[in-house]
């Protein structure tokens, strides 16, 4: 105990500076970190707009942005004003005046051609395609004054091209000769929030829900404008404030006046409110006696309540809706499809330029049924059949946000459908808040992945931002990882991944690598011997957490209740890890080949004949789509028996070793911020060998193949990692 | 929406210094603040050691305090050293170096006779009646210089005392000349925390539980250490960290560890850790078929997990139970009595030092049983009955935690038994996180009544201290208003309340308006101008909230779901608000003098002629123990129909004046807490118009009297405030 104690001590004694302390921190630690600021703890996200010690930089960025100009005062300009002003004071120390006129060198010109007269006279040709949310940014000579120009068609656009310039800096990259012309590849952008009405957060791993139903309206935290703030800095522009699983109650007007607030608070940051809505509320807060959608009472039932809706929130996005989906209600208890559902509600929505956003997700727990293939098998028919304000929003992959997943099949199968990808951000199968996994390269790897829907090139990217098919409206949604908890995410590099969803919503072309770089510099330190260490472990991250967790193409072994740790063995009422995974003395795997459940056929011919034959499948899927004997030959030479060992192994191994870096830059972090992530690395590792020895004793059951020479046997038995007990959200 | 932005971008703006944001605030708010500091957000609570800006005070300080001497290295000695340090670093600018001896003037000696040879030497006369965790203050000379010694029997009596010291700095008193000898007059000071294992908090309104299940104990929240520090520096020495209404869970292994792992940060900080013990768990989690209290295999169940408890926390503090109360299992679904229940727990616990707190809030809801007496009846006759570990907790009042209650009967009437007050910080039933309630004037109320059990004097303070009887141990808790939010408790002066409870718990003779002074001077600021007039309505606030929700002894007329706003017309499965005012044509309030239910009966003579009398009553517990006709002549003239009116609108317009001083004070407060502050006031304000129209109109329906003249008739109809829909913790 008196260890943890002084590691808690010692980042608290950070809070100052003394002799005294300085011989504990030394004796206890063997290091030594000075630092007299305030504790990071990790409120301010990538915003922090710590001062730029570089002295050349700091000079050059003072001697181009000494004032600002602008003119207009929509809330929209007036926060991109505030922000510019809040993060040059902090960055470069100074504090921007507002001027009316350029008449100096370094005047940063902020406009739209409608509303300011000096960049309507620049005739910007750029801003031509710029459409409602771009921006450009670009230096130039204004009356023979050195400028600075963000520019845009709105308002909106201005902010965004505010926290640009401001991330150039942050990131310390020159801000001369700029020229940046910025649009967003995806138009809805949207986090979706399993808040429930209670302020508790399905799936969430950091505190309770931001949202406080009880005192909203008229008590408007704080917090909410730093959440917009937030969600602007990285072009996010839709939150859909309720959980999937959703509560009637939330399109009751008491609820509806409380959303219409946090829409009032978001607005000013381009940030549309959505809902949730239970397909079932005709009945549960209407009177109703059906929730039929071609039932006429219902129709204008639900036409009625997107009135009112639009009453109080102009600007209202529209409906996310999980329908006959785990039990959620939806049109097919009516004997109606998805699509008549679907179509209902967006006839609603239409008069209003609102959306429906319809989940995709839907599967039945049936023994011998292909849960994989059940979503596709289910929407495919109705291509073409939703209406042009309905989205149809599947998952990465066909089971459930796993490690890894093969593409979703959706994807390239549905030319006549506008679908929104849905990502999840916050971990549920990925070591919740505890384990640090940098999801960028899982979010990469599903959009560069290509369909061959159209042939080559046929990218998700390219299908969800709608330029395959040519779509009116392209969305893309994240599962937020977002609560109550001071640094919002719970882990400190959980926020990487909020950051980096944003990024790569904007762009889904844009790189890991520089969404890292930019993440870590901002968050954290510019300090190259810090950034560059840490990025390559975040890069990798993810890797890591698939090969200790669920490799070589292995999915839904966790535990079955948690969603937390080992479970391959795990059967609970309904389910059955060894569906997923289907051991036997034979082999392991589930064979989704044309010899199997014919998954693969869901795939274009290009793709299909890639992972049906065990010879081209990439070994990171082998597993999900064949039954693999044991002592199947890897092209690394092994057999796979050994591979899963092995894969297994170097995961948690390379836990050890990113534990290693952390600890080598101690005196690069911050202490808080240091003990945090040292603390849950640790608690990563062990949990990482846990996962690890579970799994291998587990499948030893079935392969009764001795470890490889050179790995240690586990230290505990098999019914030893069956037993231990997790948290479970259902203890009261 | 447009105003509600500008509000909140107004604080935003503080953050910087512009002179385009200088025109927005004129325009928009009347008003200049200007303030380079961070945002207040409240996590720092009363310990934020901001610097002393009077020069010659600062000077003096700084003269008086230079250098820390101690000796040791116990872990209370090293918090108690670096809260010092910080504490001075912030508030003088000093770091305070570390000195084996007295070499200068100026040297603060730290220590206890046993470890520190310098304070051995010193003879302190007056640590001998100090017990383990007083202390002394002293001002003296030591090898002819200027010394101020801590000096205590126990290290946590030196962090106390140094908690203390930088009170007095951060109150700007003296610090020459120093004669302080403190020892605390309430051995438990406990806080309960009604937290599920699931991370919510029953009655918690400031977000989630601190308590992070899922990551201890391997992650230790740097916050854990910060909510043990706040604690030790108001003397609280031990927390029950799970809910009353306990899951048996949290006695199993799994969730031991991390109830041990939470011990260990706040053991150096002189906090014990407790758990509530489910009185069926050894069925529930130890497999036996009965929890019987005299079944030998029941009492050999709770030994060994107690053993097993003190291996994980070896100070563990003991076990709070709910028994047979709400639908908690307990001891009569055996036939067997409390007092067996709890002996049987006490003597498993007796070995190791452990205590039992067995609550007394017990009840039955029968219609025309009076609940205000069951307390008693149910445990009366067991005084003398208990062990001589366990401790009786009796709430406040006899009913539950109302805004006012007459004191609980049991005080005075069990002189045999241990009895550990319970009071209700989290307002419950008294606006939750909304409204502005200080609460040390309604403890004071509590403790300074004056029960006669022997004699004159014979008060509540000196029942709790033990001093009357004599008893062993003595204990006063509170149910905890902490949660997950960064401020703790949600509104930023609910932080005064569990200030003030660990103050008055420490001294339960303290003064709330000291109490309320100290807080606000460390908490906003040492300004008179901002200090006085915000002390003034913060010890009226309580009467304000009786007056506008519950006032002349009126109880349990809140909504019977949220218990929140009013609800006097209420009716639930199980429950008639009605029972508790019983209004009719004839009048209101419940008769419990000898004529009606006699629970007068239940009080010593000197009150309970007092109380029996309608003469004599109080005016503020009138409807309480009398049914009072509507024309009855109140000592003020009224009639009791004109009175009740006359309260309800006394309250909301003292709540208006509360807007009014806030609004005044604006360039005398942050700006981030001044709009909170301010929204919650104007909410607030909002919430006790409901409270009075809602409940004025409603006892109109039986008095059929028209408003005295003067009064604005409500505008809105009682069917309106009867429709009102508030959240619900029910609503997922």
């Amino acid at each position: 105990m008196y260890k943890i104690f002084k590691d808690l001590l010692w980042w608290t004694s950070h809070r100052i500076g003394s002799i005294f302390l300085l011989r504990v921190v030394l004796l206890l630690l063997g290091l030594l970190v000075w630092t007299k600021s305030n504790a990071e703890n990790g409120y301010d996200l990538w915003l922090r707009y710590k001062p730029v010690h570089e002295t050349s930089l700091k000079n050059n960025y003072q001697s181009v942005i000494k004032q600002i100009s602008a003119s207009g005062n929509s809330a929209s300009l007036i926060a991109a004003i505030t922000e510019l002003q809040i993060g040059m004071k902090g960055l470069l120390n100074v504090s921007l005046p507002h001027v009316k006129t350029v008449n100096v060198n370094g005047t940063l010109l902020l406009g739209t051609p409608s509303t300011n007269a000096a960049i309507a006279r620049l005739n910007l040709a750029e801003l031509k395609d710029l459409g409602k949310e771009g921006y450009l940014i670009k230096s130039l000579q204004i009356n023979r004054r050195s400028c600075t120009v963000i520019a845009s068609n709105t308002d909106i656009g201005l902010l965004y091209g505010s926290y640009h310039l401001l991330r150039l800096i942050q990131t310390r990259h020159s801000i001369q000769k700029l020229l940046i012309v910025e649009k967003p590849k995806i138009q809805l952008r949207v986090l979706n929030h399993w808040d429930n009405l209670n302020g508790t957060v399905e799936r969430g791993y950091a505190g309770s829900s931001l949202w406080d139903w009880q005192r909203l309206p008229g008590y408007l935290d704080p917090r909410y404008t730093d959440y917009a703030r937030a969600n602007a800095s990285i072009g996010i522009n839709g939150t859909v404030i309720n959980n999937v699983n959703a509560s009637a109650k939330s399109l009751t007007k008491t609820y509806l006046l409380k959303a219409a607030a946090l829409a009032d608070v978001f607005r000013p940051y381009g940030i549309k409110v959505y809902l949730t809505a239970r397909f079932s509320a005709p009945i549960e807060i209407g009177g109703l006696k059906t929730a039929d959608p071609l039932d006429p009472e219902v129709i204008k039932w639900w036409k009625l309540k997107v009135d009112e809706i639009y009453r109080y929130i102009p600007d209202f996005g529209g409906f996310l809706v999980k329908a006959n989906s785990e039990g959620q209600p939806g049109p097919q208890d009516y004997k109606r499809s998805h699509a008549e559902g679907a179509n209902m509600m967006a006839d609603a929505l239409a008069p209003h330029n609102g959306v429906v956003m319809w989940r995709a997700f839907v599967y039945e727990n049936i023994k011998g049924e292909d849960r994989a293939k059940q979503a596709y098998q289910e929407f495919k028919k109705f291509d073409g059949d939703f209406k042009s304000n309905v989205l149809l929003q599947p998952k990465n992959g066909p089971i459930d946000f796993q490690p890894r997943e093969p593409f979703h099949p959706l994807f390239g199968a549905m030319s006549k459908t506008q679908l929104m990808l849905e990502f999840q951000i916050t971990q549920e199968y990925l070591g919740f808040a505890t384990h640090l996994v940098y999801l960028a390269p899982m979010f990469k790897e599903t959009l560069s992945t290509d369909t061959y829907a159209k042939g080559k090139g046929s990218t998700i990217a390219k299908i969800v931002e709608g330029k395959l098919e040519s779509h009116q409206i392209s969305g893309i949604a994240g599962v937020a990882n977002i609560g109550s908890d001071i640094n919002w995410t719970g882990h400190p590099f959980a926020q990487s991944n909020w950051y980096a969803f944003g990024r790569m919503a904007w762009n889904p072309e844009a790189s890991p690598e520089t969404i890292a770089d930019d993440w870590l510099k901002m968050t954290f330190s510019t300090d190259p011997s810090f950034v560059v260490p840490v990025k390559e472990y975040m890069l990798a991250s993810r890797e890591h957490a698939v090969h200790y967790m669920m490799p070589l193409g292995l999915n839904h072994i966790m535990n079955l209740g948690t969603h937390y740790g080992p479970g391959p063995w795990d059967k609970i009422p309904g389910w059955n890890a060894h569906d997923y995974h289907l051991a036997d003395a034979e082999g392991l795997g589930v064979d989704r080949t044309d010899k199997g459940s014919n998954a693969v056929e869901q795939y274009f011919p290009e793709v299909r004949q890639k992972y049906n034959d065990i010879k081209s499948i990439p070994p990171e899927l082998l597993l999900w789509f064949h039954h693999v004997p044991w002592k199947y030959r890897m092209p690394t030479g092994k057999s796979l028996w050994e591979e899963l060992v092995y894969t297994y192994y170097s995961g948690v191994s390379a836990v050890e070793k990113m534990q290693n870096t952390w600890d080598g830059l101690k005196d690069k972090v911050d202490p808080l911020r240091f003990v945090q992530v040292k603390q849950l690395l640790a608690e990563q590792q062990r949990e990482a060998a846990w996962w690890r020895d579970g799994s291998v004793l587990y499948f030893q059951t079935y392969s009764k193949m001795p470890l490889p020479q050179g790995f240690k046997v586990p230290a505990q038995s098999l019914e030893h990692y069956k037993q231990i007990k997790m948290p479970d959200r259902t203890d009261k």
